[in-house]
């Protein structure tokens, strides 16, 4: 499933594309593994002034069989250059599709975008699958909402 | 309801207007979805002396149908500009403008006010919305207030 | 109740005087509201040798009825500026104080000394009031102290 | 010269005001004494859009006979407040209002604006008084220019 | 000269278009003044591979009868975007289109590009006016460039 | 069972070599101990491309009898040097051999990547032991895939 | 108890000398009181290698009747400057000491050593005290654990 | 000369008393030697409204036959606590009581105060002794001049 | 000349190989432009006990008519990694290996190595080439030095 | 020269003992070369109470043939663990030291000490070798004067 590791010339999509994503085995599934990305380099456009909009974009996951290619994740998120949407709904659109793809225990996608005016937004979203729902997901889902505002001071450092 | 974003002569309210607070539909009001502010540019003027006030303000909630758009926010923050209140009631203010606009599941809205006096104050109020209420959100209330209390030490570096 | 604010000639007192302390009305007893303050410019006598001492001091308090006024907490917190106690001392007066002044849901104080040999001392007191005693209230109080032990190594950075 | 500092009911101006400024003998004129400010509070309006615009402003002057008192420079830069007048202008207003002011050997202004659009803006002005003008001034200015340059970099951090 | 300050409408380019640039008059011209940019939010392809880079861009110059308008600034920097150049190149164009825009006596743009392959790139180009060059403008641009050198390790930390 | 702590000439391995952990008994059973490392200097070689990857890694774990030892420790991690593995995978080998030389009542290790193509990969595994499971451990390894998520904006700070 | 604060000729002791430590009475016995120490010049010697070893080191109790006088921890620390014990034993034997002087509810002991070879480590003992043990103290003890693991990644920063 | 080292009870003065300082004989008087203080913890009144003002000093001198004892400068700042006198005035008294009792080759005083309303100000007063006036430490007083300007924006991290 | 951008399977040296090192030609030849990387991955062996040492690289040049490829740059310095040669001496050899390579006008290397027993060491090699010598070209040499050592205490900071 | 990097037994000395240090052969004596190092473990005792003091100790210098070999530095270092001098004189005597050592063409030591009362003292000594004196090797030694009190209110960030 791993195409893009090793390849002579990438292709850079001219926009948003889903079909980017690649993914390759878990060789650990037994255990409630963490695996988490800092994209630092996102970046999108407004879908009314198309100005672009920069980003730092983190992400996180628990996996069960499969597990997504970091650089086929590298070229898909390249892939919102040229795309317009609002920073919320790109955010759950990265969720959705890393959803759809690996099938994990648990996902989540935090954006921190830069200013505008004088104010960042910050748009946060996880899932646990219930497929694999425990009290202790449902708990980390929680946790996680809990300390994204605990953290929300700081954040100003994270995407400056 | 979006009428800000992109109009050509944006009118800069003299004084005080929560009437400038605009909405959009939330797209995804089938998650408990997180938006975070950090509004860096808040200023005031203190209702005895007159003198000016600045803070940063962070507001955080989980949307229910309607969000609020955050050029309005931007110009309703800015109306404070010439309007006399002490930091405290400025931000329950601000919590009950958004709480009605909106009608959000859970909505934060934090403070830090640079010193006066060698002395500076950060008022935090948050409120769980009793038609969606759960254990779980009165929880989130709850741990949000401890967290406030723990970053204390760390807001000086926030508001310099 | 306020008489400081405003004053023509401001008198600073000659030593610790907890009447100097006024306060206000809260407009908003309905809610669990946190008032926070950081006083970073703290200074007492030791009481053995009469050393200056200097420490930044944290304060926190839910209000009921009255909350304190800031011009007169910074009156009172320079009122130890010739006052002699060990900081253990200082901190249980200034809160026990503040507790009988406002009657207060909960409150904490923590002090952050500067070193005297290589080592600093941070005494933190808190106390819930039996008036209002929840289970809510003693977990706050209970994960606060959790909380100072997590940041002591990060305090040092608080009190350069 | 001194009618601010310690008066009961400050009145702050609606708009620019350079009457607002008062200075002090200096009792030190034998010395090629440094005096610097770190005002961290300014904001005006940008004449074109009315937006807020919001700065820290770095003052610095050598003396000769008269000092600008600082409780008076705060409520000249207060004035601003509800002016509208470009970055650049404004600093160069502020370094001729206090050139006027004061007749100092030296005196130099620099601005730290806050972003607009990902781009922040960095004015810097300093003069030499002709009439105090020795090759080591000329040094001074020049030297200046080149060490603000050398920090653009690092404004940020002093900004956000 | 200002047509995009205040345009309902901003169009943003589809490729490097320096016709973007637009100047308004130097109210100052008198003084030997700085002005100083930070774009924090600079993107170029790469020529070769089609990968994004991206770059904080810092710009100064001192000006003589026109100034280049902020907006504009932000719409032509944008229009990198989609532009294949390296580093070196985008840093060498920018300087070459502010020089010919504005004439001014001194100009310079240094770029802090993120890494690829744990390696980041700094290009610094600089240069005199002829038409204005005087000793002390030849030790600007010397002293710069040995200032560039000497901030080398602390860069990094700019461009995280 | 210390052999390298003190020995003349080091020999270091050519490739990843799990028989270089040694171990010193545990003086302190009794408690339940916490030994943690910091090993900022970590090094392997991708499986596919062969390029040098470089992490800080971090250990903790609660011993039974046997501790590892520190030097051994070191001489194992360098020998991952020439060894080529994904990320993830060399995070998991390192947990599985400390948990066999020392059958820790509960470890956990956490690997800070550095950057490739503005992507950084955090990966976390912890296990505890199912010999000394109690509640109180399993709360201790959930709390702390909590916190390895909500640390994640701030890992860059720690691997830059 | 205490002869050490105020003598004219401290002597400094040769060797480890818990006997240096002097306690006084605790004035607030009916508070849950947290007492916290930071002891930032801490060195020994390696026992195998005859190196000197230094650590930054935090301490933490709740006091019963009895509290550790400050000086006499201060010398009481600078007696382990030619004592040779592992790190991990010096934190033990730290604990003990303080615990069988002073009694306490609540005690724990954090050191952060400097690096050796690229690796640093940091012991951490606590210990509940059988007489006072409560649920809530079980659960601090526990809680500490869990927050010394979450903090590993940033001990680098205190201890450089 | 050194009395002050050592004694049982340190007497604190109760108002300004240069009488406090004492000097011991430099070893080195064949190098021009630089001695540097950061005294951080220094504090007086101010004389018109008597609240006190908070400042970090740093003191720097090249030292002739004699050089002031470090805790005899402790006493002689401390003596200030109670003493009312302008930021400005302060630093000049500090540096004329240090040069007559030193007659040192060049010196120097900083004094970094904590803001009020918004405004920090940091004096800045340096002098070179007639007697040993050479090319070299003109030029010392001149750059520290400019530097003390160039790092302007970054003292409200040194005093926060 | 540049064969390593693009390639498929790179081939990563198993020693020291300055022939992995490619040039691409100046387009702008006629100015004196600085080149700056932030080589932070760079590992070694010591000569004399084959541990790994690990350093921040830092090379600046002025070019003439060849400039290094970054790609082939990285190469390059990963070709060190299994090489055993003092850090003085690896820093020296860099310099060589880039001199011969492009003829730069000006050209230095900095390392910034880990510490060992407590202790870091840094070299820094510059130089000018006779071909180009210039006044101006040696005075930058020598402002280098100097700020090399006026930046010592900060390096640490950058190598963690 | 070197025999103690890889020997098995290191000796540490009981007192101060120069006959510790051992030279290498300067590779590349044809070049004017800097050699740093941050040695952050320095202790020694003061020798008037005993008590010990702390220090971060900065050494530079261009070699002629000889130059230092840093475990032998090391060592050196380490013994005055034991040890009773005056800051400003161990600074003095390891300049010394060194300098007889090496006989180098520049050399220079900084001491950075721990605060005593709120107070710390750093002392910095430099020498130009009059055998290899130059004019620049003279303006070296001078403004590294300069630049020691320009970055005197930053040591304490880094002696903490
Ligand atoms: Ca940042
Ligand atoms: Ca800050
Ligand atoms: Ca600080
Ligand atoms: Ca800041
Ligand atoms: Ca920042
Ligand atoms: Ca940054
Ligand atoms: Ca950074
Ligand atoms: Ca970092
Ligand atoms: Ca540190
Ligand atoms: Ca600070
Ligand atoms: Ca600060
Ligand atoms: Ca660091
Ligand atoms: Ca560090
Ligand atoms: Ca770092
Ligand atoms: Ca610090
Ligand atoms: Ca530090």
């Amino acid at each position: 499933h791993v195409s893009h590791l090793g390849s002579t010339h990438t292709a850079y999509a001219a926009d948003y594309d889903p079909t980017l994503l690649e993914t390759f085995v878990n060789k650990h599934p037994e255990n409630d593994y963490l695996v988490s990305f800092d994209a630092y380099e996102f970046t999108s456009l407004c879908p009314k002034t198309g100005q672009p909009d920069f980003a730092k974009v983190y992400l996180s996951y628990i996996p069960t069989q499969n597990m997504v290619e970091s650089k086929s994740l590298k070229l898909y998120l390249f892939s919102f250059r040229n795309h317009g949407d609002f920073h919320e709904d790109c955010m759950n659109i990265i969720l959705n599709d890393l959803y759809q793809l690996m099938n994990p225990k648990y996902i989540e996608v935090l954006g921190l975008f830069t200013p505008r005016g004088g104010i960042s937004i910050y748009p946060f979203v996880n899932r646990v699958n219930p497929e694999f729902e425990t009290p202790e997901l449902k708990e980390l889902a929680f946790q996680r909402k809990v300390n994204v505002l605990n953290q929300l001071p700081q954040y100003k450092n994270f995407v400056r």
